[in-house]
C-alpha cells in the first residue's frame, strides 16, 4: 500500500504484525517438538500461549482502528521461521541443534521488537493511546521472552556434551 | 548442514552472516536513494561504508577459519530487504516513506545483532578469543547504527507535515 499519511503507515504495520503473529503461532508448536532441553521446550510452550494472547490483543487493536487485516504476508517472518525449519530439518547433535534454535527464535523476537515498537510509536503520536498501550504490552512480553532465552542459553543447560566446551550464551546484544 | 558440534554452528552462522551481508550492501545504496531526509540519506551512505568494512572483516574471519562461504542463502534477511524494497515500490508521502525505511532498516539491524552476537558467543566458547573480539566489533557497530536511526527518528526529522503529528520514534526497544 502507498503510505501517504501516519495512519497509513500504522495500517501497514498492524498488518504486518498480524501476518507475522499467525506464522508464529504456526511454527512455534514445530520449534517446541524439535528442543531437546526440557526447559527450552517448556519456554517456547509458555510462548506460544503468550503469542495466543498477543494474537487476540492485535486483533482488538486492528478491530478497535477498523483495519480489516487482508492478506498481507508478512515476508520478513516468513523468511525468519523458514530459516528455523531448516535448523530442524538438517538437525544434529540434540545440544547444538537447541542452540541454534535459540538463535532463529531470538531472530524472531527481535524482528516483533522493533515492529510493535514501531507501530506503538506511530500510535502514540496520532494520539491512540490505549492502542499504544497495548501495542506496548505486547513489547514489554517480547522483550522478556527474548531475555529468558538469553537466560536459557547462559544459565548453562548446554554446558555439557557438545564440543569441548558450550555456549554459555547463543545470544546477542549482551557483551 | 547438520549441525553436530559448535563448530559446524559457528560455520553455519558465519555463512549466514555472509550472505547477509553481501545482501546489506546491495540493498543500501537503494534505501539511501529513496530516503527523502538528507540526514537519514546520509546515515544510510554512512552505514554502506561501515558495512563494507565488516564484509571484510567477516571474510577475514571466515578465511582464517578455513571456512568457504559457499552459497548460502541466507533468507531472514532476504525476506527483510523484500519489505523494505515494497516500501521503496509502493511510494507515499517523503516523510512517511522514511519512517517506513527507518523500521525496514532497524529491522536488519536487529537480525545483524542477533547474528553477530550468537556468532561472537560461540567463537569464544571455542576459544577463537580473535574472532570472537572480531565479531565484537561488528556487533557494536551494527548496535551503534541501530541507536543512530532511533536518534534520527527521536530527534524530530520527521516532526512536520505528516498528518498532523510524525513520529517521534520509530522504534521499537525504548519505551
Amino acid at each position: 500500500m502507498q503510505l501517504n499519511t501516519l495512519n497509513d503507515l500504522l495500517e501497514h504495520e498492524l498488518k504486518d504484525l498480524y501476518s507475522a503473529e499467525k506464522q508464529i503461532l504456526d511454527a512455534l508448536p514445530k520449534m517446541a517438538r524439535a528442543a531437546s532441553t526440557p526447559e527450552l521446550r517448556d519456554a517456547f510452550d509458555e510462548h506460544l500461549g503468550v503469542t495466543q494472547n498477543q494474537f487476540t490483543r492485535l486483533q482488538g487493536v486492528m478491530s478497535e482502528l477498523g483495519i480489516n487485516p487482508g492478506s498481507t504476508k508478512c515476508e520478513g517472518m516468513e523468511g525468519l521461521i523458514t530459516e528455523g525449519q531448516e535448523i530442524i530439518k538438517n538437525g544434529g547433535n540434540a545440544k547444538v541443534v537447541d542452540a541454534a534454535l535459540i538463535g532463529a527464535a531470538q531472530r524472531v523476537e527481535h524482528y516483533e521488537i522493533v515492529g510493535y515498537g514501531t507501530a506503538r510509536t506511530i500510535a502514540r503520536e496520532l494520539g491512540h493511546s490505549n492502542i499504544a498501550k497495548a501495542l506496548q504490552t505486547t513489547l514489554d512480553e517480547e522483550a522478556a521472552a527474548d531475555k529468558k532465552l538469553t537466560k536459557l542459553a547462559t544459565g548453562g543447560f548446554l554446558s555439557q556434551g557438545v564440543n569441548e566446551a558450550a555456549p554459555q550464551q547463543a545470544i546477542a546484544a549482551s557483551k
